[in-house]
């Protein structure tokens, strides 16, 4: 006979395909749950079932946003259309809006190339990239795919596929985290950082 | 205007009601889960009505069970009632069933006394377990607390409530792991394991 109830243990498989939940913590977390008030349960589900069926992508970028319409940055007024940031997923656009110091628009690709894991330009959000250029008023793409290899390859293609199209295409500055000390850097930072160099 | 759609926020917020799960875990699993198809989602809404409605506590022994009825361990044949080992969770009890070296009872308290975080005995499952004591048949108290300040203090409440009902009262032995190294033990533990020694 089984030591735990049916519904304790299909919980704890559901709640171990969240990503960075193991079975041991999702054991812990569905044990957690059985002493939630019922109101605490039911608005998690009620919370699931929302963004289940009123949030997914936005049809131009790709970012969150409220089913059947464009997210809250392509709508907004006053961004520069002219300017598109690719990027790999939803948190790097928070990240960059953190810094408030961007006004453009976004692509976000849904991930970065990885032939090893299967992902090939097809698995991610690169022809509507294209389109979006091919239509024109894209002055500048960024290319913000992180300085790892398969960002680096990531950006590689892209510039394959952009290039053609006359757009001009940036990658942001690498260098020295500001604040933070160069006996502390990491070797490629501080190499980026030197043939980077501007003048004072 | 806000960056993410209130669903999304609000899936955040309750994922992060979750033990151990911070306000940027929350935002990333809340992510995560846009990307599931709706029957992903529907799997885990439906895990969760179901643990609300149909799994609790065991009546007897406060370890988890089907709602409304006795856990698998108490109406399981051939253990001995007459054996009842106390510990702090539910996690304690699976932990021990997994050792496959105790055919005894159980009774989970819901942790363990802690006055700076307000737990005292009216929050645990004490009276419960005076209560099974008293209604004899119980021949011995294993106190399976943890050895921490708060397992000790458990321990301690227990043995001035339930030795006057003239019940036998152990605790686990403490000393070196199986298997550990007495070099890599730390101090306590080798304290416990000289001043607890048998003969060969």
């Amino acid at each position: 006979m089984p030591l735990l109830p049916d519904g304790l243990e299909r919980l704890t498989q559901e709640l171990g395909r969240l990503p960075g939940v193991g079975p041991k913590t999702a054991q812990r977390l569905a044990l957690h749950v059985v002493g939630w008030a019922p109101e605490q349960s039911r608005r998690l589900e009620q919370a699931l079932a929302e963004v289940r069926d009123g949030v997914g992508r936005c049809a131009a970028c790709g970012f969150i946003a409220e089913s059947g319409h464009r997210c809250a940055i392509c709508r907004a007024a006053g961004r520069d259309a002219g300017l598109v940031c690719v990027v790999a997923g939803a948190t790097d656009v928070l990240a960059i809006e953190r810094s408030g110091g961007y006004r453009g628009l976004y692509h976000v690709l849904g991930g970065t190339l990885s032939p090893i894991d299967g992902v090939g330009p097809d698995s991610l959000r690169v022809d509507g990239l294209i389109t979006r250029v091919r239509e024109g008023g894209v002055r500048e793409v960024i290319v913000a795919t992180d300085a790892d290899v398969e960002g680096e390859a990531t950006a590689s293609y892209l510039a394959s596929v952009l290039g053609p199209l006359g757009v001009i295409l940036t990658r942001p500055a690498h260098g020295l985290p500001v604040g933070g000390e160069l006996a502390y850097a990491d070797e490629r930072t501080v190499a980026q950082a030197l043939s980077g160099r501007r003048p004072v």
